[in-house]
């Protein structure tokens, strides 16, 4: 029987959460919601579900040694946390996953997770997952948990279901349809009408040989490109060295553009639990509990006479704000983002401008 | 014939240019506008009027130590900075004054001069400075520089001036009607419109006799209050603990209340000299260069689609502002404010806040 593994995709440039985020400290690394980093609160919910020595995480070389500090309370064993030299979309690193997995049980199945979600009901959670995993042990399919979604979300891709396909306990997992990218926002709500698409959440469920087969065909350069990885690991080499060889020759694609929308046999769970991609500081909000203005702040942090603002202050520095309203003010030892609710979503070209400072890298 | 003193009254509670200015560094001692600390400016126009060992400063215990910092490089006599134990308003100081002047010149004429004003004529300060001591060496008057008004400004208290008086070279001093009170907006625009009111920059000039007689008149508590000062000043004892023990039971008024409202001989010379009290954050911006979008920056501030702000960052910190307009983002070592310029005058609502904080007092 095959063995059950989890592979975490712990990448990202801290763009979205600036300037507590930074390219060595992306959200993941970051008790965005909760006290405990986004990363640590995905491998809790991953050991409910596989063996530590069977739980994988890809990273960044950036943030490889902050993510090993996450890591080191779960006990993984070290060659199980591996991090790309340079980032090369998620195909690849779905690719190098395959190769982790398959050279410990050639027909493992595993599961691609983003580190950096919020979800609490780890019960709901804890049995979609089971479902999804023996979804991809049934058949030789590509199982996703597709997110019910809540409102037409613009900033998702949608996955469209067909016919129900099997049932795995109390889970209907159904056949797909299509993949969709970010729909404008008429387009979204008729999907949320109706109600047979769910969000594109990341999450895939698949054994090694499905995954090398799709590369293989779909994607063969890159298939090609990460065959010294697998001979490598076949024999035991240190992957660091090939790792920095071939990762940079590797086509730079998504792992749903180079496989999940080409391949006709996707399947997808709808999710029965809460989940929230956190996306920007706007979205912390709501898993905050705030004064009766609406205010919701951290550390040394103080509103006077302004209602609905999110203020964060670390290190015993005092941030007061005074008659604003709906901004975000987040002060961290270096550097201090001061935004409208309303233009978070513009921060990356803020940081474009930071870039461009004398010596501005040293705030990303 | 009699010697010219100068006295800078430089006390302060810090509020204003709160996190800049704190109790033990008002704004005298920031360089809120220019490169140099208000104070030192003050001091720098006040060499073309007076020689150092005549020019006094009074100022607070809390910002003693500060304030003989600034006053080093102009090599004042020690004796001529003077801190109030604790502060009891401008009669007190000016009653202090006069001790302190009649301890050297008992027909001394000294001016009473705030440490906090911005002013770029020093050519026209200067002439207009020496007519008023001209006027207070021709005849027993209280003579009084008032500033020409630009706006109906309701921060400030007017000084009404009847007919002519006397010419001092090309100045006319007139005599005085009545100070009033800060007007409202109506009242103010009428001022401005008659044309016989200039603005109260507490700006004095007086022998010390007349402030002594006057004094004595209008205030014999805080005469008589003051009496060891000029004790132990006749008899050259150590004047910390004389003002140590007195200072608390002095009555605390204002100069403006106690003395010059009550008196019948006093005169005005309108200011020829340009004048900024700069009385809050948003009043710094017109002495400062604004980009192209109106944003004013100092130390690594910068705005991102956003305009007329005013964003100043101390010792490397970045502050970035994304996507607003007008506001006022002051970040200091240990504390940060962020107010929209139009909410800038209740920043002592604010402060009573911050004192509020548990170890509040150490950011006040």
């Amino acid at each position: 029987m095959s063995q059950r593994f989890i592979v975490i995709i712990a990448g990202g440039r801290g763009e979205r959460f600036w300037p507590q985020s930074r390219a060595a400290r992306p959200k993941h690394l970051l008790p965005v919601v909760g006290t405990k980093p986004l990363l640590a609160q995905t491998l809790a919910r991953a050991r409910g579900l596989a063996p530590a020595k069977n739980i994988f995480v890809i990273t960044g070389a950036t943030q490889a040694r902050a993510v090993a500090e996450v890591c080191a309370p779960f006990r993984l064993p070290a060659g199980n946390i591996v991090a790309e030299p340079v980032g090369r979309d998620t195909a690849a690193a779905v690719g190098l996953a395959a190769a982790l997995v398959g050279a410990r049980d050639p027909r493992g199945v595993f599961a691609v997770l983003p580190a950096d979600h919020v979800i609490r009901d780890t019960r709901a959670y804890t049995a979609d997952l089971k479902a999804a995993f023996a979804a991809a042990e049934a058949a030789p399919v590509m199982a996703t948990i597709g997110i019910t979604p809540t409102e037409p979300a613009t900033g998702f891709g949608y996955i469209q279901r067909v016919g129900p396909w099997k049932k795995f306990g109390a889970r209907q997992v159904f056949r797909v349809r299509r993949f969709v990218e970010k729909p404008a926002l008429a387009i979204a709500k008729k999907y949320l009408a109706a109600g047979d698409y769910v969000w594109n959440a990341g999450m895939f469920f698949w054994g090694v040989p499905v995954v090398e087969a799709a590369l293989a065909r779909h994607a063969p350069e890159l298939h090609a490109g990460l065959a010294p990885v697998r001979a490598a690991l076949a024999r035991g080499r240190p992957l660091a060295p090939v790792l920095r060889k071939i990762y940079p020759t590797l086509p730079k694609i998504s792992v749903d553009y180079a496989l999940l929308e080409k391949s006709d046999n996707v399947v997808v769970l709808p999710s029965t639990f809460d989940w929230d991609d956190v996306g920007a500081w706007p979205a912390v909000v709501k898993h905050c509990a705030p004064d009766a203005q609406g205010n919701v702040t951290r550390g040394r942090a103080l509103v006077e006479q302004g209602k609905g603002n999110l203020v964060f202050a670390e290190g015993g520095h005092l941030v007061a704000v005074l008659g604003a309203d709906e901004l975000i003010v987040v002060h961290t030892p270096d550097a201090t983002l001061v935004c409208p609710k309303s233009r978070a979503q513009e921060i990356k070209a803020l940081l474009k401008r930071v870039e461009a400072e004398k010596d501005g890298a040293k705030w990303l």
